[in-house]
């Protein structure tokens, strides 16, 4: 028996669609920067790509850039619109964002002489409007831009983009949202969002791995992180990956398609799923906004439990999930995001992360439901030894 | 009829080895970060293939970090060595490097006070020996790293990177060699090298494109390009792209294995075409070092010819090449590298690359001798109305 695969905001299997895609491009040679046959037929993939993204997301095909995926496209968002920026110094970003767009931030404050401000959120997860509003307004000449995530990657809470994003562009400050678990998941238009860099990852949405792209809202151009032959209007280095740009634009407007079927379908499954996990574990936690969250997304702490035991003792059961970001997997530290929204670091140590995705059925969650209740109490007792 | 695919220098297509290795894990899901027997099975591939690419390439697994690519893997090199050996200043690069190490430095040189000083080129485009000790010994604590391509992309130009190496490693000054065009069609071992960072390509060597690596010596640990997850030993941050680094693994083994054979093979037929072009067009001239170069690279000035013209009129007698590199085609400037080895602006312009590779037959260049005459002699006539 396969096992049940709870971790699709860690990686999600690529759709058949996708594969496909790739595999034709895989199979033909081509440099897209060329200008022979072979060239322009690669440049033909790219542009088409380019196309079909742009039409999914409410872009213009000339606002997609390309890059190896969500960390580099975080890190041309941040790095990029800083240095375009300078002098002006603030970086506010939210508590809770994945370490894609956190890292980039603390390193320009360490190396660059950005001042990073960390935007505090509530219980559930949130940013408030106001306390961005405060935050640019104590100084708004000064801030380089504002980066807070679309959806968080752990507890799975939705913010008020579209408030935020307005916010800053009052001030007439670039916004930046990580939207890498929200594309294709939530409807997300990049114009309607109001956002002026928006950053999505191939293979959270049924692409491949090692491609992204950052959504660049016209005019608004950051110095670029990677420099050399000029592609991507000289914002991005590379060549043009067309197997995987295919596979991308394959996946993001097969998933934008499916996106509101999909959505109800895994929310009836993930509320199942709460439900039957808070009667099997009756002191539960479950973390993030009960309401704004990702459909696929249930993330919970066990009292009294350590998450990485919990989660190899379900993997023995064959349940597969993770305790949090799998980027950041194996490092035995309390998350940030659950720390940032007020938990105690012995919840955050015990938390465990289950998120749903286009294959995942109910036999997943019957199986995790048939398991967890020993392998909790299994957990419970190795940590009090 | 298919075209006569003489552009393998600005891609290769992917040997079977590398489809097949990447296709089967296309097929699969795992982070490679992930806890889980799924993300082990991910994490499984990646360290294979990190073996693997060691053992061809005469490095420690430990030596190699994964990128999206040869630019990547430059970027990190010489953006990262230099912050890493701040307050250093001075960056040492030969004039004629790919733009995705000179783009870097020069980037450097703009913004974070770098000092870059370019390394003559004789005419053939060999950096002496002498050049580069004579910019060391002007002030060698103040150099932050050097960075010579092991063979050049243009004219297939290789540099005697052993020597180049030791004369910095004397000083404790890192080295960094661009070796994209060199992995796969030479004898390359990093340890024998003496260079402390060494950038490879997938697509360059059979593999995927949107991976690559930088080998990096133990103990040399630069500075970060991407910040994120802390993926491969925090240098570089990205999930690890497992089914293109089972693809580039696969490729960088298969060609090492047969790098000897076909490096005969390839000398051989472009032996044969140097000779036959050199028929057909009695005036053309050979750029290049005429002995250390490229197996499969024959690069000609054709005097009176606009190289873009040339090489529209050949792709639509189907022949593809290329006028110099493709990661800068489409750029009306004379090629950096042909300047720097004191060519004429006007021969630089009139400029065509033929490079072979793998799939490479006499067919392709009996085609190129067929059509090339008449080319010619339209480019000639169009260039002078």
């Amino acid at each position: 028996m396969s096992p049940a695969y709870l971790d699709h905001a860690a990686t999600t299997p690529m759709l058949p669609e996708a594969i496909e895609a790739m595999t034709q491009q895989l199979g033909r040679v081509g440099n897209a920067s060329s200008l022979h046959a072979a060239g322009r037929q690669a440049r033909r993939v790219v542009e088409e790509s380019r196309e079909a993204i742009a039409d999914a997301l409410g872009a213009r095909p000339s606002e997609v850039v390309f890059t190896a995926g969500g960390t580099e496209a975080d890190n041309l968002a941040i790095k990029g619109l800083y240095w375009a920026r300078e002098p002006r110094r603030r970086i506010l970003i939210s508590a809770i964002e994945h370490h894609g767009a956190l890292d980039p931030a603390r390193w320009l404050a360490d190396r660059q002489g950005a001042e990073v401000e960390l935007l505090e959120v509530d219980s559930h997860g949130r940013v408030h409007p106001d306390t961005l509003r405060a935050a640019i307004e104590r100084d708004p000449e000064s801030v380089a831009l504002v980066s807070v995530m679309w959806a968080n990657n752990e507890v799975g809470t939705v913010q008020p983009i579209r408030v935020l994003a307005s916010i800053a562009r009052d001030h007439g400050i670039p916004f930046h949202t990580d939207a890498v678990q929200a594309v294709g998941v939530l409807p997300v238009s990049f114009a309607d969002s109001g956002a002026q860099a928006l950053t999505l990852s191939g293979h959270k949405v049924g692409g491949p791995m090692g491609v992204g792209a950052l959504l660049l809202e016209r005019g608004v151009t950051p110095v670029s992180v990677l420099h050399g032959g000029g592609q991507e209007r000289d914002v991005r280095s590379g060549t043009l990956d067309a197997p995987a740009i295919a596979g991308l634009a394959a996946a993001v407007e097969a998933a934008a398609k499916g996106q509101q079927a999909q959505a109800i379908r895994l929310s009836a499954l993930r509320d199942d799923l709460i439900r039957r996990v808070r009667q099997a574990v009756p002191d539960v936690i479950l973390n993030g906004d009960p309401v704004d969250r990702l459909p696929g997304n249930a993330h919970f702490s066990f009292p009294g439990c350590e998450g990485d035991a919990l989660l190899m003792l379900l993997d023995a059961k064959g349940v597969e999930c993770s305790t949090g970001s799998a980027c950041s997997a194996g490092v035995a530290q309390p998350s940030h995001v659950l720390l940032a929204m007020g938990a105690p670091a012995a919840a955050a140590r015990g938390s465990l992360r289950f998120t749903l995705g286009h294959t995942s059925t109910q036999d997943d969650v019957d199986r995790l439901i048939e398991v967890l209740p020993a392998a909790v109490e299994r957990a419970r007792r190795a940590g009090l030894s």
